[in-house]
């Protein structure tokens, strides 16, 4: 009964800010919109789960539900829960299936571009200025964090304006010149500077940026800090967290970051904070399910620090959930397993793709020198749960295995197969996967619409189908900082 | 400007809905709801898309976009375009991937059962109520429509209740022996019948029902009319109505019978109207998207002959579209194409696999009584535009080929390959449709989420993530005919 009245109060909210944003005189009203008025989102949360459509977050909720308590159905995740829905198309100005610089730049600032470009127009002239920079010219602290290198197309898209968003020394430069507070997640990978240019990390200490790498400098931060960039060296990657699969238990998480986040933004004047799960894109594009879920689900933690502050500030506070696009065509069936599902066999992988690729590369490789498959199959047994393969399953391994070792080819069948990922680990993945009854189409993006959830001021405001452009439309004015 | 103002009345009016329904004393202020309330709906259509999820809609409104300007983006149908929109779970209480029969049955009476079973419980012991007869009770008018036979599961949820889908007779026997008013579409499966009993159709003159069999007997119906059953033998299929992709000039369409139904069921008590577009779900199992998008825009249309009844009733209408789950986990990218997508290659399929299937095994049979493929490529280029078949491509085709003609495997490849459909026509869809940058996992249906669209009175309670059981306590509640 009380989240009945919670429902009724935010419907009554959103008619309110539906009257107030969108009657007669719409533009002079947004314009003008009392930055004291009940309906302006005055703490705003923008979560981004890269490659994260309907299918992987119902993967996470049906994994969910079978392995707490082996019954049929979803457990939904915290953001799933949120009061308004939405879907949301992605296609960008020169293609169906978007890239996450032409997402980020429409999420961004509200604009359709190219693949690749990050918050210029299409004919590469023309500026946009983003959602978090009229935050800050509105005197709101703003913070950019993700789960992979600051500099990478999604968090770009908040603080750069490139061409391309492989100008990674360029996008580094913006960010260290930007005037932006707080920066958390993975490493730059800004490792080429030009000859004659000062390193990105460089500009930041020289701007007087505090750079914080490990736990006791992050706890060591306050509000009072000078601008913040906060990343750590993990055990298995340079420039982004590793997969929730294979973190330790002292690794930092993106939850930590947005909790520490939310302590040095908050302030009198509000934020806009900007959150991106970006290895659930990196574990989709590899086909591997169980890192995309347990990634989904880390995402949700983070989510969730955000809903605490919420319900300390539940009149002012905006949280919206979406994704920039699907990445690989997941789906919740395969042809071989037909009715059936078996989530809980996704349980019992143990690293990701990733790691499997270094432990094979690394210490397989230097114990096995001439290594076999059949060398190999105690540890895909003990780190994929696999064994008993049918014939079919044992000819796509043999395939595999042969591939790895003796390289894949460059045909359209050896791409279909493998993706250009490490043969072996791919198919593993399939193969699990499959038997769990998940299925992949691609290794690349989708044209598939996303899912949009939203909570606080104004939040009915993202129910209906809607395109990615809308977002930045609605959530500015909800800030009251549309351009 | 006057869209905005219309959703703004809608959502006030949901708001005044779920304060009604949905405050304290939720029970007792749904059972004596005031007939004659504002807020109840009085004419309600309930679409379902069987097999149609968001990427079934998707794929429709990309290939219409493309097709109509060459541009990238969507080409909205009318029914996404309604005021709200939710996500809807489709587990049923054995299987995280439902059929039809348990997918029917949580929609028609709100609860979850097996697999296969209509209207009866996981025990097959207690029958349930569904939302069609509650209907009826209350005085009004009820029709039952469907583009496949209506003896099928879907449909039959509506009236039935059955251990199993399968108990074609039985389930006819129901519908002969129902009191609902209208019956349109697809011909009855019931063709064996158990010996001293009577046919389906006899007992159906017996009871006095209308039998209309032609346009022309369709056409001299009248509201006065006895109980009517409408079907017609098309030229393709024997129980249902043909893909819209195979439908001939003079067919009669899903909308037609629906534009017949509005008339006979319009009365002032008001009707309740179930429209099923059964065969998008087909198509997806054989994985012909062509015939998939071309059934989904044929939906849309019967839809649209509804909405214009809402536009003359729209304080009374409610219009609900559902799907009752995913089929074929149909993606809008696929590996081989990477992130292109080339959507109008699906406007040069002609047929459907199934008039194919039916070309190959008639006339190009009789012409060629030793076919090779080489014989067959003409027609394929003619009805698929397939040409210039890449290596992998060629592969695919002449293994297909093959196992057509001397009969493809049990093996676990074979299945995954052609999923039990004939291999030859399978393998052309699959590869039409990855050209066009589609493609799928599966033949059986999938656990993916459903999106449901509303309009009309009360449709804001349609917006939000729920489960398809609650499709029928949003519904009932609204039409003031709860339990």
């Amino acid at each position: 009964m009380k989240m009945k009245m919670k429902q009724m109060a935010a419907a009554l909210l959103a008619l309110l800010v539906s009257i107030n944003l969108y009657g007669e005189g719409q533009k002079d009203t947004i314009g003008s919109a009392d930055s004291s008025a009940d309906t302006q989102a005055k703490y705003v949360f923008l979560f981004i789960g890269d490659g994260m459509s309907l299918t992987q977050i119902n993967a996470a909720e049906a994994y969910l539900k079978a392995g707490k308590s082996g019954e049929i159905g979803v457990e939904k995740l915290a953001f799933t829960q949120f009061p308004a829905q939405g879907l949301t198309t992605t296609y960008d100005a020169g293609s169906f299936i978007t890239d996450s610089a032409s997402a980020g730049t429409a999420i961004a600032s509200g604009n359709k571009t190219l693949s690749g470009v990050i918050n210029m127009d299409v004919t590469k002239t023309q500026k946009f200025t983003t959602i978090a920079e009229l935050a800050k010219d509105a005197g709101m602290k703003v913070g950019i964090l993700s789960s992979v290198n600051l500099d990478h197309a999604t968090p770009a898209s908040f603080y750069a304006k490139e061409e391309t968003r492989n100008n990674y020394y360029n996008i580094g430069v913006q960010m260290a010149n930007s005037d932006f507070d707080y920066y958390a997640g993975g490493l730059i990978r800004t490792t080429k500077t030009p000859d004659g240019q000062t390193p990105v990390l460089d500009i930041m200490k020289n701007n007087g940026w505090s750079i914080a790498t490990t736990r006791d400098e992050l706890n060591s931060l306050k509000p009072s800090s000078n601008q913040v960039y906060a990343y750590y060296n993990t055990s298995l990657t340079t420039n982004s967290l590793d997969y929730a699969l294979d973190m330790e238990a002292d690794d930092i998480t993106l939850a930590e970051y947005t909790k520490k986040g939310i302590e040095l933004l908050d302030n009198e004047n509000g934020f806009f904070m900007m959150v991106e799960g970006g290895k659930i894109d990196w574990a989709c594009h590899a086909n591997d399910a169980a890192a995309s879920i347990s990634n989904t689900i880390a995402f949700d933690k983070a989510i969730q620090e955000a809903m605490a502050f919420y319900n300390q500030h539940p009149e002012e506070t905006l949280i919206i959930v979406t994704g920039d696009h699907e990445t690989g065509g997941l789906s919740l069936g395969f042809a071989g397993t037909g009715y059936d599902s078996a989530f809980t066999e996704i349980s019992k992988q143990k690293m990701s793709y990733e790691a499997f690729d270094k432990y094979v590369a690394g210490p397989f490789k230097s114990e096995n020198p001439e290594g076999t498959l059949a060398q190999l199959m105690p540890a895909i047994e003990e780190n994929f749960g696999l064994t008993d393969f049918s014939d079919y399953e044992s000819g796509l391994l043999n395939k595999a295995f042969n591939a790895m070792m003796n390289g894949a080819g460059q045909d359209e069948e050896s791409y279909i197969l493998y993706g250009g990922y490490n043969p072996l680990s791919v198919t593993l993945t399939h193969i699990l996967n499959n038997r769990a009854g998940l299925a992949w189409t691609s290794y690349s993006h989708t044209g598939v619409p996303v899912a949009t959830f939203a909570m606080g001021v104004g939040s009915d405001m993202y129910n209906g189908y809607y395109d990615n452009t809308d977002i930045f439309k609605k959530t500015s004015a909800l800030m009251a900082v549309a351009p």
